[in-house]
């Protein structure tokens, strides 16, 4: 069912990856670097939100609950609902670390921190 | 965990796609084109498997159900457990028909033909 905002449900990984992600005071807080999929099962752990590094050296990543990332028709990208000091102070991984342990040890720091919902529960 | 072959369960969309898919004969099926996602729910719909077609003009695309993906290390591609005839008579979509109907139309045809669990029950 399309959504309030007009999105529809399905969409393709490769039109999530590139788009600019955006916290609810407007403050452009980084962009959709890649999803992190389940092999096994078939949940979507988190989306990987890159916020800094040059050229890709020492960038650090967020992994942000699938759930709280909301498309802004109008924005033409996500808003998570954090503020720039949450987010500050949210758990980052390189991007050899978020596949560390399964990927478990990246997703479960951040949903508890976001406070999400775990969808494997 | 770890599957069988070694592979770890958490990976992401941007390395599945453009992944090689091979049918347990070993034949080349396809190529990983994309992954479906549900935006408003936490699941994997499919995989977009592509099949054919010149410079992607008229290409045909598969819905493959995520969990029928198998990674084969020495291969360096998925396999899927179908044979060459099976999958010419599988249901085949143009890319924007993926993703009509929210993505049902194409899941729904798709996990019945492959006789794949459907996840979201």
């Amino acid at each position: 069912m399309p959504t309030a905002t007009g999105h529809t449900d399905a969409i393709r990984a490769s039109r999530v990856i590139g788009t600019d992600v955006y916290n609810t005071a407007g403050e452009h807080i980084g962009e959709i670097q890649d999803v992190m999929l389940e092999k096994t099962s078939n949940g979507i752990m988190f989306a990987v939100v890159g916020f800094g590094g040059f050229l890709g050296i020492g960038e650090k990543y967020h992994a942000i609950p699938w759930a709280s990332l909301d498309y802004d028709m109008q924005k033409g990208g996500y808003v998570v609902p954090y503020s720039k000091e949450e987010l500050r102070a949210a758990p980052f991984y390189s991007i050899n670390e978020l596949t560390e342990d399964d990927g478990m040890k990246a997703r479960n720091a951040s949903y508890e921190y976001y406070k999400a919902d775990p969808y494997w529960q």
